[in-house]
């Protein structure tokens, strides 16, 4: 049965091997034409790849912008937009927009209407991060936590769901996914004493069909690594989009930091209770939210070490041998690699230059070999001094998608090269606001400037084959292809192609704004194109406090590109 | 002497011949550069012509985006930059920023700070149309009518002074100019009962020079032209900018529609007032405001035919003879050539289809011969029926500037085509209220749909050599170039290039917004740009009603075009 079902996969293979080469992300449901983007991620597996190649090292000279189209506001623009049948989808905070992919020509714009209080929520700004799209319908989250169906063709409001209550804290920013049928959402709010979860809709209705709180109740497995009822305010934020394989049927999603910050008011005396399940990965069922497993990177985590970063799907040898991995850059300074069908770690080691709240990590345990620095904090609710830790909050990367080259077996990732002033102190909670009860008083910046890298990572290793460095960090997505290209954006508002074997800047245009968005590839009557929202903002805007940024212009847009005619 | 300053010229000439042929704008006291584009209109002549010819017929399929910026609103972006030393400076409503030419890269922003309550007041919207530059100072107007002087390199205002009250429906759009010496600003209001000026003031220090109020006093000449008191609420509003002719010494200054609108009201049982200075070009000494002559085109105006449509200054054979002349394409649908001494028109012919309020200027007496309809509206404080009038207020062409090529002796202009509804009707006037005492309740729009024409007209007779249809009209300035193109811009956000020959379209770009602002062209290092602003608004947005434009987003940048590296 195997072999044959192997060898009816062959023939079809062969019937529609050009199509299948563009056709990097179909959308289950969906009549998804090659060369679409339809998923967030650049597919299910999210490694923001594409095997397009028209636009490379040789011709990315010739590539220039074809069309622009305002977003007419001014929230960071952080969203990856899809590309399906010729129309594409953006999310900005106050609207969704339809236009024609081609001419850029706006086909509808639905207005998201947000209660005026929001704004005054939400960690680190007004975003929204990007839609899924399944059966004629457009999903998406509102920064007031409500899920929204779109119809795909009019955008017409079909359902919506209010999944919390934003005075609590919580908001939706991350873009929701579709696996096995099932519509899957996250949330954020982790620095607002809240408990995170997932939830799973019916897409059709709208139809509530399971929730999974992350963080474990006293009577559930894990619920023993809580101290009484803190899980209730516990954190397990689960603010970013989860991959998804189909063959495993398994979901992986990152979840966040804990709540509060402090972890010393996480546990009980001296003993660190890891609190499951916090800056962890966990496999669920896509139609019931059960967990299959869990892989916990920073147990009991201080230092907001969200495990949220993108879980990207990949087969890796290991040891000799293929094996179905899970990559992920996490915010701690650790490149891991998973066992997709298990969770057991792999491979775990820095790709950035300074960390000091670990020594490494520990491959048969799973676990962390903590610092004095981490022991030292973990018992301690009101810290006398400070102590500068590495990486800071940002993590050695941040939110924003790496990706992943399977040809090359590198992850191209913007990564963060500072860290931070930390102390422990008591606070109080109070609804709707930051709890924390961490003061993190200041930024403690590399002497030589170099704040940032882009760097193209061996999973195994962490090491970087070559890397590219920035003085203002780049905040935004990573898009690689098989035209030996990979993209990304400044703050400053430059969108840049490197080659991917040596890190050369072949080419970029200014964009009119800062980017923190996420680029995406696509292809339409032969033409391939390559697009992303501009708009400044986000979290190092918000907190770095960089004076040069002060020139750069808030103003969202969406840019689309392509070799100009003839080329 | 004539004759030794002539050689003079010539050896001067010869000894910069390139750099003046590249030097369109030449700012008097600033050190601009050749390639410059200092000043609004590109150069005093306001031919919005320049003779660089990089981009051309043949090489503007190469013409792409260089750079963007945004403009952080959402405001119709109406202004024209000024690029002046390889430094560009744009205005919007909300602020100035000055970035640098050549990487769009933003050097300073100075926020205007407006009341609240001011953007209720001003007829067609929020909006600002230029700067000008001298001695190191840049000037602009403000929505609520204060002349402000930044310094050119840091930003830092200078000085402040307020021209107006804004309560009483006084505000300022215009770019100011520089004149002899002196900076010379309009007023906008005409709707508000509101009585029109030109001030002077003395750039250094803003003091302010001399005022010259467009509508008579009654011991003043032109006094009798009114009854009563009624030139204290005339109207007169001057919010274009003017021409200036250095030779002569002269400002030509248009001046806009009388107050009310209804004309009965403003004349005495059935004798119509011509109203002095209202619909009129004005040349004005410009170290003293003094007028040195003026033309009326639209005597005791009842349609809102504003004369303040640029009055560009041309060389012209008429009749055989070489003539210094004014152009000007006027609201009221007739194309006027007016001797530059004197004000005396040469000719005046319908550049539009549809005239029915005249049949035509006699040119002797100078005067328009009003059709029977007009006549009996000017008798008419309070008509029982509507009256279709043709053109609308909106005029046979808007405010945004035609540009003329001397080689060609044709101007480029966005002509409208389209009439009105109108009914005068009492009113009593109110502090800062539209006060116009009509009633004009729709449009008469075209049943083929083709309410605009961008047309290449010959200036002494009104015709038009080609032209090309839009059925959203093209609410944008003209650009023409030595390189045989013809530059403007769709509300649908579409920047275009014309062959100047023919009007066949030869390049366009979407910009992401509508454009309703100026392009400008300018040359650095040998390099040809094109640059203009991006962002729906204006009055056709605001009042034509347009569905077509729904999909449209607003949001302001500015977009700068220059051929791909290697073309």
């Amino acid at each position: 049965m195997a072999t044959r079902r192997s060898a009816s996969l062959r023939r079809l293979c062969i019937a529609v091997a050009a199509a299948a080469a563009l056709a990097p992300a179909l959308v289950p449901g969906l009549a998804a034409a090659a060369g679409d983007a339809g998923t967030y991620g650049l597919g299910h597996d999210l490694q923001q790849h594409s095997p397009l190649k028209q636009v490379n090292r040789a011709t990315v000279k010739h590539l220039v912008p074809v069309w622009n189209l305002s977003l007419s506001n001014n929230y960071p623009q952080e969203t990856q937009p899809l590309v399906i049948g010729g129309v594409m989808y953006a999310t900005t905070t106050d609207a969704t927009v339809a236009l024609d992919a081609r001419s850029g020509r706006q086909l509808w714009r639905t207005p998201v209407n947000l209660p005026q209080d929001v704004f005054a929520e939400g960690c680190c700004g007004s975003h929204n991060r990007g839609a899924a799209a399944y059966d004629g319908k457009l999903f998406r989250g509102t920064l007031d936590a409500f899920v929204v169906a779109l119809d795909l063709k009019t955008g017409k409001e079909l359902w919506r769901q209010q999944a919390a209550n934003y005075k609590d804290g919580y908001s939706m920013t991350g873009a929701p996914m579709v696996a096995g049928g099932v519509l899957i959402t996250g949330i954020a709010g982790g620095e607002y004493g809240t408990r995170g979860f997932l939830d799973g809709w019916e897409p059709a209705t709208g139809k509530h069909l399971w929730r999974r709180y992350t963080t474990a109740a006293p009577d559930e497995p894990g619920g023993d690594t809580w101290v009484g009822d803190n899980y209730l305010r516990g954190g397990g934020a689960t603010w970013l989009t989860g991959s998804y394989d189909p063959d495993l049927d398994l979901v992986f999603w990152g979840v966040g930091n804990g709540g509060p910050w402090n972890p010393a008011l996480r546990n009980s005396g001296a003993q660190p209770h890891d609190n499951l399940y916090i800056c962890s990965a966990i496999a669920i069922r896509p139609k019931t939210g059960e967990i299959a497993w869990h892989y916990q990177f920073s147990p009991n985590d201080p230092f907001d070490y969200d495990g949220t970063n993108e879980l990207v799907l990949a087969d890796l040898k290991v040891g000799g041998q293929m094996r179905k991995v899970i990559l992920q850059a996490n915010r701690n300074g650790f490149f891991y690699v998973l066992d997709r069908a298990t969770g057991k770690p792999l491979a775990a080691n820095p790709f950035i230059d300074r960390i000091n709240w670990a020594k490494g990590i520990d491959l048969a345990s799973g676990r962390p070999i903590d610092t004095e620095l981490t022991t030292r904090i973990k018992q301690a609710p009101e810290m006398a001094q400070p102590e500068q830790i590495f990486p800071a909050s940002f993590g050695g990367k941040n939110w924003s998608p790496m990706s992943y080259d399977p040809r090359e077996r590198l992850a191209y990732a913007n990564t963060l090269n500072w860290g931070y002033v930390y102390r422990t102190e008591k606070q109080e909670q109070s609804k709707g606001q930051w709890f924390i009860a961490v003061d993190f008083s200041g930024w403690v910046w590399p002497a030589d400037g170099k704040r940032g890298f882009l760097k193209a990572i061996d999973p195994l290793t962490g090491k970087a084959r070559w890397q590219v460095e920035s003085d203002i960090p780049y905040m935004g997505g990573v898009l690689s292809t098989d035209g030996g290209l990979v993209f990304t954006g400044a703050q400053t508002g430059e969108f840049m192609a490197f080659d991917s074997h040596t890190g050369k800047k072949l080419w970029q245009f200014q964009t009119g704004s800062g980017i923190v968005g996420i680029p995406t590839t696509w292809e339409l009557n032969g033409r391939q194109y390559i697009t992303v929202a501009s708009g400044i903002g986000g979290a190092y805007s918000l907190f770095a406090a960089d004076p040069r940024l002060n020139n750069v212009p808030t103003g969202g847009s969406l840019w689309t590109f392509a070799l100009i005619d003839g080329k």
